[in-house]
């Protein structure tokens, strides 16, 4: 298939208003959010607007052996939309229809390419709630995210994307149609296909529709700042609150580090002298709450923690959007960055933060760490303020090392992000051989000719 | 294979202490719980003591194509761990250890043989929860529950086995053994097998281990019982419930005719002349708790509800221990039952019983129906008072007409008990072939040889 033979062909299946292949434009569409990686440019992206179109495109791209690599808004951090080995990206972000919301069913029905922030929006106004929440749940995609099993800081107390899937409307590789679970909560008919194209990175097939599960909109939250002596401290406390029985709809760890920018902003200032900072944020009925603070002030003074600080609600705002600015602030002021995603048990957190230290000490590279404290999912922050300081290699050995790490604690490599290509190689030392080859194996039974997003979460 | 031969082969490869022959032993297992289904007796039951017995013998059925059933309780109701070809039943009682519960990180890694009540048990002394409660959890396994993605009256709250398995140890049908997941809430490496193998009824391989979440014991919980008019009052009860935002942890709906066996134990008496009765329970803290008591009365009082009785909390045990007795209840007092579970859109019930009694009309036969009406999960059960009076396939025709009665509402043909044999010839109704198709590639791919639990899901 020549480049005009497959520009002409596709113009032909779907309408040339639904095809980018300028060469200034596929730029944009050659990687994700993730600093630096390879990136690809693909032959042609194709914007779909209909299931019908989705189904036309990949039966040309099945005829022809062509790659395809779906996309949601490109805001991963792993390469998982990177087009490897060329071909046709699907952009699903005009297929953006929130279909249904259902009061009293509590599940919603949205095409794969509506913005999370907009679904969280859609649903709060009816007040219900849709807890998935990736920092970057302003512009990522519901596709993206049910294709990753994103997280983010609310999955402490509310899971993750898989925990909200219900069912799925799926074009196979083979241009086939079909559409697993439904909007009840109970399903137990045949395997359980929804969570297996749930996380698979567009691996097997492309999602087009999904039937979500929502609750009620928590009555009211509120806003805890904790400044600890130490890491170890703040670690004591994280088990101390969950045993108490207090989990948080949120629970961020943070290092000294990014305190002082936020203070630019924050009155009063917190203290600097910290070693490390807790973010909380409690939700439920007011009551609820009201009684979850009493104890959290009472673990708080109990284990001697430096201040404990509880925020106005009208300023609450202020801070999640200071910790949710850190990644982007942190690539803006320094050459590279490169974001880890690890996630470990809870109680392993300080030996996870203890190693990583020593990493950063032995490697002689600054690791910022911060991270979904409360279900164990850190992100440590390889940052390289000038990247003639270090090859390539060394940077691969330090994620290497980070990586092994959270292994050697029970923890596991990627929590939200997915493997993508950025993990491809690392994807054997969490799951081993034999796994692998049972993922491989589905893959060729769903994907025989392997033209679903070549390339990604093992290295062939 | 000569059955000696077998047999001789399995001492040797396991011990004799793990075997069972006996030609009166083996009718135990020729069967679950499901009244009157198709029974096939093994050839042996091995009964596993480590996951090396495990291994061990699946090599050898791999080796001489002998079929494998993995079986829990035996207390599933779709013939799930019928042996439909004979061959080896690897009972999996004896591997019955919890071998961690860690209250830090909120997880508990039990083996398969765990019975649900023995969990229970286990992490409530560490003021723990495991939600799960399918009715039969005095006596059912981890292993089961898992592998029927079973739920039980709290998933209206806290949804299904499946939100709760984060990771497995399992034996493929190749001898070969693999861990999936992990003790992290969080992860996001390579395709969801975790869930693949959850509710697959044991025909992709012996599911030996689980990591699963626990959450805080609720503080408090209150039960509720609500006199209903009609049906209609109490389903729009149920969404009036729902959208002031309370979710009880269980909803369940009654018919009149078992209050009247419940009465016998009751005082006072409930009033008989309801057309339907919701039996609620309200769980967490005791000030959330009092909070949404006065709401759900409002609520109550503005529907006109006959009569709403908040239950003594040293009462409330005999109210749910009559309705899980429910169903053996029905057994013992007639010649046959046929337990039936579909779920549908909470917002359909009203629907789907109006369906069903005209079903019960127009073929004359009895059909109670209770169900955990919180989630829409509908047990609606034939009665056969007198076996000689309806044929096998007029019985037939009810269930088919049940199931599709539930489908058109949006609803699906098993919500808890899986499809086993006893809906393996309706499931094509739900996901259709080309799902059915996909299923079986998968199987293929990981069962090449087809010694899993043969005959299960699909009809071939």
């Amino acid at each position: 298939m020549t480049f005009n033979g497959l520009i002409r062909d596709l113009k032909k299946t779907v309408g040339s208003s639904k095809i980018i292949f300028s060469n200034e434009e596929l730029q944009v569409y050659a990687g994700d959010a993730s600093y630096d990686l390879i990136n690809h440019t693909p032959d042609v992206v194709v914007l779909p607007e209909t299931v019908d179109d989705v189904i036309k495109v990949v039966r040309y791209a099945k005829a022809y052996k062509v790659a395809i690599t779906p996309r949601g808004a490109g805001s991963g951090l792993a390469g998982g939309c990177t087009p490897l080995s060329g071909g046709i990206v699907l952009d699903m972000k005009r297929m953006n229809a929130i279909i249904e919301i259902n009061r009293t069913n509590l599940t919603a029905t949205c095409e794969a390419g509506v913005v999370l922030a907009q679904l969280h929006r859609a649903v709060e106004k009816e007040k219900l709630f849709y807890p998935p929440d990736p920092q970057s749940k302003s512009i990522c995609t519901l596709g993206g995210n049910i294709s990753t099993r994103a997280g983010g800081p609310r999955a402490i107390k509310y899971g993750t994307t898989g925990h909200y899937v219900l069912g799925l409307e799926i074009v196979l590789p083979d241009g086939e149609f079909i559409k697993t679970g439904n909007i009840c909560l109970k399903h137990s008919v045949g395997y359980d296909l929804t969570h297996l194209f749930t996380g698979a990175e567009g691996t097997l097939g492309v999602i087009v529709k999904a039937d979500l599960r929502l609750l009620p909109k928590p009555e009211s939250q509120r806003t805890v700042i904790i400044t600890c002596e130490s890491v170890q401290q703040a670690a004591d406390l994280i088990g101390d609150i969950v045993r108490a029985g207090i989990i948080p709809s949120t629970l961020e760890y943070l290092s000294r580090s990014p305190i002082k920018l936020f203070n630019k902003n924050i009155k009063p200032p917190l203290k600097e002298d910290g070693g490390a900072y807790l973010f909380v944020k409690l939700d439920g009925s007011k009551v609820g709450i009201n009684d979850d603070l009493k104890k959290l002030e009472e673990i708080c003074t109990e284990t001697n923690s430096i201040d404990i600080r509880i925020v106005d609600n009208k300023n609450a705002a202020l801070y999640w959007q200071m910790r949710a600015n850190l990644y982007p602030m942190m690539v803006a002021q320094n050459d590279k960055i490169i974001p880890e995603d690890v996630t470990v048990p809870r109680d392993k957190i300080p030996a996870f933060i203890e190693k990583v230290k020593k990493i950063s000490e032995y490697y002689k590279m600054k690791i910022g760490i911060s991270g979904h404290a409360g279900d164990g999912n850190m992100h440590p922050s390889i940052i390289i303020p000038d990247r003639d300081k270090h090859t390539e290699s060394e940077i691969l050995m330090v994620i290497h090392e980070i990586i092994k790490s959270g292994l050697d604690l029970r923890g596991n490599i990627s929590g939200e992000h997915g493997v993508g290509v950025l993990k491809s190689e690392f994807s054997y030392l969490e799951l081993g051989e034999r796994q692998i080859e049972v993922m491989k194996r589905i893959k060729k039974a769903i994907d025989p000719q392997g033209i679903m997003n070549p390339g990604k979460i093992w290295k062939n």
